[in-house]
């Protein structure tokens, strides 16, 4: 089935499109690089252990693209993936990302980048990133960034990383016409929510999607800005605890609390369900998983 | 809203109701004291560590009705858990267990009981076992046993495990007419499935749902005689296996083996959507969640 809006659309935002894959792939060029450091700069923490080092895999989509994931397992990064992709051809059908931005039968195109790190020091919060454009007969941008603090004694809103983290949020959001952090940062409350836990999953940040308003070079200096705040915030947030020292405790409140991740992710995440169902790389798609989980 | 058929239904099913929670009950107790009763014979193999005992509690449900968890953290039984529950009220709305057995709108009664156990000795399969009466303006019966090897030379059909775990699930369908057990083994194979990994979770055993054969009396000795089978069988499969010696790596085998029965229990599983959606109680429907995993 051809369609013709969708054609028009491609062909007309050609440049834009690949000004966005190339911002995604030096995003996690930088991110990667700086994540590398860090494990490089660590061993008078772990002097048992080595720095990680990303292994990158290619993968193709049946359907039409694929992509790259990049995952380390290092000694303060215990997992963290980097992805990023770019897939098209037709809709799959019954399912939608978001019940508010219907995937219509016919043809599609989408550019994304995810990064999850589940870092090895419990005082170091989880961060969860990730941003998208998505093309079918209009175009989309969406994505969103949160802090996941694995101790209970750090997961409050006067946190020192829970207030830095916000605070690089609402920068990012500054200036940007598209962007209403206020409504991006209760969405993002509202998204990471464990309904049958009654628990968020997280401290928060900020969640979007459907933004389109029909100037894409500035929606898209908004997703620019997501992305360099957010390569900005995390890094500090990782020297602010990773020379911390934790005690066995520590290290199980952490392994129960990412089973509230796995659980979030598996039963609640649109992105896992949308990518499962629809053919997506199982291994980019699952590396949010942590790498070592409890339930007692 | 008054349900006469239901209403009816109840009245005329009161003593066979009764009947099936006390089945239920003695087999919850039976089970937990046979698994006591291993942890207690175990000293020879697990010195450092002390036998598990079984801690029980008592839940109740908003909307009526309630159970008893019944879990242990073992030393041959990294986590076990017994439950079960008898609950009523009126039907969840636009949630069905199986689409073949729509709850309607109105009341229900349901009691069952679930057992699922992670043995530490990755040699020792993983089991789960279920079985269920429900009332709506009709009664039905479900359930079924199946059997996970967490290491791969041992997730065969070949395996003297699997064999004899078959065997006493075709026994336990034997001369029960409401009972096909190639159709129930086949049930299993395809409820047992992760679709997103093309993978069985385990080597299969039986499932069955809406079994009504209008006489509750025969129906009922088909469902006494999959929880004797099971308690017949599962001992006789941990004793084969629980003095056998594993390395590191098995150990990490089965971590990560663990993984695929977290992602099929989120992802797939119904009764799990069932119970959390319908405020059914966590701690019960998510001990079957093994005690450490995996995704490295």
């Amino acid at each position: 089935m051809v369609n013709q809006y969708h054609e028009d659309l491609l062909k007309k935002t050609e440049q834009q499109r690949h000004n966005t894959e190339v911002f995604f792939k030096k995003l996690r060029d930088r991110l990667c690089l700086i994540f590398e450091e860090i494990e490089d700069k660590s061993g008078h923490l772990y002097k048992d252990d080595k720095p990680g080092k990303f292994i990158q895999k290619k993968w193709k989509r049946l359907g039409g693209g694929g992509g790259l994931t990049s995952i380390m397992s290092g000694r303060v990064f215990e997992k963290v993936g980097v992805h990023i992709s770019t897939v098209y051809g037709d809709s799959p059908k019954n399912v939608t990302s978001d019940e508010n931005s219907k995937i219509l039968n016919g043809k599609f195109w989408a550019t994304g980048i995810s990064v999850i790190a589940h870092p090895k020091n419990p005082h170091i919060p989880a961060v969860h990133f990730n941003t998208r454009m998505v093309m079918t007969d209009k175009y989309w941008f969406g994505g969103g960034a949160d802090l996941t603090p694995v101790l209970e004694i750090r997961r409050t809103q006067e946190d020192q990383d829970t207030i830095e983290f916000h605070e690089a949020m609402e920068k990012s959001c500054h200036k940007h016409k598209i962007a209403d952090y206020g409504k991006f940062k209760k969405w993002c409350d509202e998204y990471f929510y464990l309904k049958h836990r009654n628990e968020i999953r997280g401290v928060g940040g900020i969640f979007f999607d459907n933004l389109c308003s029909n100037n894409i070079d500035s929606d898209f200096l908004f997703i620019k800005s997501v992305g360099n705040n957010l390569i900005d915030v995390y890094p500090k947030i990782v020297f602010n605890n990773y020379e911390k020292e934790w005690t066995e405790e520590n290290r199980e409140e952490q392994l129960i609390r990412r089973g509230r991740y796995v659980e979030f992710n598996l039963l609640y995440d649109r992105g896992t369900k949308f990518g499962l169902s629809t053919g997506g790389n199982v291994e980019s798609i699952l590396s949010s998983l942590p790498p070592i989980v409890k339930w007692p």
